[in-house]
């Protein structure tokens, strides 16, 4: 039997819902928006998508977008659709262009959203996926047990690679696992690649031959192909041990070859997620979208973090991150590091943990750390033992009393 | 005086919207959420984005997309912001992380949409833009004059290569200028790239050994990296002159490297732009979105057509054309050649000429051309002849009496 890739879309529709089920089906297909002789049956039949499942959620008097079909009534529907994989082979690209390509402008639909996609044996073994995921990256930091604790270098751009080594310093001294470059930061006058990384990585090296510990760090190395592969040279000459690439600036094709090239992990940045997202009635859930940047070797992947500073409700992030951790396909389960950032404590660690079941993730916090009343290295320290209870299901006043350091984050976490 | 990089906002925010603006500015460049004892003056003085001009359009009772800051009245405006290219340098992937990326998440807005976007003289200098754009496609098809009568090979997916040669042979010989593949058709195992593009070369090469006339047939050939070279390579020695590539399916990496590698035009496709575009309140505008990708090199653009068969209303379309058409910065033009398409006939060509003041372009039509009650050839000589009256200025009924085939057409075009 064929193989089939199953996309599931919430669906809004001002025509009846199995019309509109049709009409995409055929416009993502074989079909056009009139008849044509040589669409024969037998045609339909072995290149058609297929309408899997429709099922009616509710109704409503207006339509979420606007510009579609004038109705008295619009209709919700969950629409489940399935291609046979001979339409375009195990191709991350034409993937792309079949299940999110012309169907969110068609006339039948006031709203249309990727919910879900699965993908058959053919794509895991036409992309091997993460190539370090959550294993390589623990073995590259050294972090055997329990998250990642991380953070970003602010102010986000502006820095000299002399501000941003000194700012780096502080941290590794202050027993960080892991440090990222804002996805702002690129390789402007002020602050080039190659002097940053330069500088950074001395004061990483430095420490790891004084401690034997390693501080993962991720330089965004974003732009354009052999800028990429240059700078990933120079990263690993460096004895760095992480990139990081801003996934809707370089797209898929950026980084199925960032990854072919890669000798450290991927740290992906998602920004730009949210004029893909926002609109509730349109666009992408997490789930399908994160699963294609898997498939082309994203090792991390960020999933904001529980209660944050954006937009995003706490069970859209748990939503993302068990999507992240969930297997990519039966055949190969390519799970990544999901990466909690964004108004982060230890305050969120209990509750991160309860949602998704493990630790295998990285907690990055800015002010949480610097914040610290005894300095950088007990707001580190904090935010790890706040973990530690969370692992052990104690309660973090409890664990407080046996940790000074959380003891002092408890006061200014808030 | 430092070259500045220019965006241009609709937003929509529940507080006051300075504090917007100043907040969306301090995200995406040296700010964060809490203000950082190292984000001096001066740094922020260099490295800052501005706040060029915020001007209220209007004010809201509810907000037009949820999650964001609750409020009892939400207020529209236009702002404009700019960055020093020193932050990043002229590099489209970082560009594209700044002007578009973690800013639609934030609380403070409730719409945020992408409305234009000016570039300074040193982007123009990293990126040469299209290789052939208007005229190199003119030179190659051999069409000096009004418009490329285009269409697609309909169905989108299903038919063999022999079928797809068949059609060709048909529009070929009915003396069409330019033929593509449906977005949809890429690599399957029923109709494979290669066997697809030498069955349908023979049949355009045989066709101008003997007329003098190669029609540019756009093979789709996206995909990962060196499938898109090497399909490319086989398009050339096959003769061909185009090939086509999904922009949201490769990414600004993948057509910026396949731009560097191709001997013929870039036709662009833009399938998956409703997701970017359809929610009024959140995304992007045309405009700001094809310029990056002219940077990167698209020759032709996709922006549908007037009376179109999906949700986009005529005034976006003649927008989208308009900017395909606008120099790209001022120091190089970059202009690419619009491709019209979706239910057209020549019954738009007055029309779409009035709109865009110039025959620059590709018009294609499927049933336009195919339902002409004479034959195909009528239909591409029925659709040129609209052109040649929009361009003259005459009226349909009246060129129609010079003109069997615009005759006929007359009767089924509605």
């Amino acid at each position: 039997m064929t193989e089939r890739i199953h996309a599931t879309y919430w669906l809004e529709t001002g025509v009846d819902p199995q019309q509109a089920a049709d009409v995409i089906a055929g416009e993502q297909s074989s079909g056009t928006f009139v008849a044509l002789p040589n669409e024969t049956p037998e045609l339909k039949a072995r290149a058609g998508a297929r309408v899997e499942r429709l099922a009616v959620l509710g109704h409503s008097d207006t339509p979420s977008l606007s510009g579609g079909v004038q109705a008295k009534r619009y209709t919700q529907c969950m629409l489940e659709l399935s291609w046979p994989i001979e339409n375009f082979g195990a191709s991350l690209p034409n993937l792309m262009s079949t299940v999110a390509g012309n169907l969110f402008e068609l006339r039948q639909v006031s709203g249309l959203r990727l919910k879900d996609l699965q993908l058959p044996a053919s794509f895991a073994a036409a992309y091997p996926g993460p190539a370090f995921g959550i294993d390589g990256t623990r073995r590259l930091s050294g972090v055997t047990r329990g998250p990642l604790i991380g953070t970003i270098i602010k102010p986000s751009v502006g820095l000299s690679p002399q501000e941003t080594a000194e700012q780096v310093k502080q941290l590794v001294a202050g027993g960080i696992d892991f440090i990222k470059d804002d996805e702002l930061q690129g390789d402007g006058p002020h602050c080039p690649f190659d002097e940053r990384v330069r500088a950074v990585m001395r004061v990483v090296n430095e420490h790891a031959e004084r401690t034997g510990k390693k501080v993962m760090v991720a330089f965004n190395l974003t732009g354009e192909l052999d800028q990429m592969k240059r700078r990933h040279d120079l990263v690993l000459a460096e004895g760095g041990t992480c990139v990081m690439a801003v996934l809707n600036s370089i797209g898929l094709v950026g980084l199925h070859e960032l990854r072919r090239h890669s000798q450290v992990p991927i740290h992906a940045h998602r920004a730009g997620w949210g004029y893909l997202t926002r609109c509730e009635a349109l666009g992408w859930d997490y789930a399908p979208w994160q699963k294609l940047w898997r498939l082309a070797g994203a090792d991390h992947l960020h999933v904001n973090g529980l209660r944050n500073k954006f937009s995003e409700p706490d069970d859209s992030v748990i939503a993302a991150a068990r999507a992240v951790l969930a297997p990519a396909t039966d055949a190969a389960p390519m799970r990544a590091m999901p990466v909690f950032s964004s108004g982060q404590t230890g305050l969120q660690a209990a509750h991160t943990y309860a949602a998704i079941g493990c630790a295998d993730l990285i907690h990055t916090a800015g002010g949480g750390i610097f914040g610290h009343p005894h300095g950088v290295a007990a707001g580190v320290e904090a935010l790890r033992e706040a973990w530690i209870a969370a692992m052990e299901g104690v309660p973090l006043e409890r664990h407080a009393e046996r940790s000074r350091a959380l003891a002092g984050a408890l006061e200014f976490w808030k």
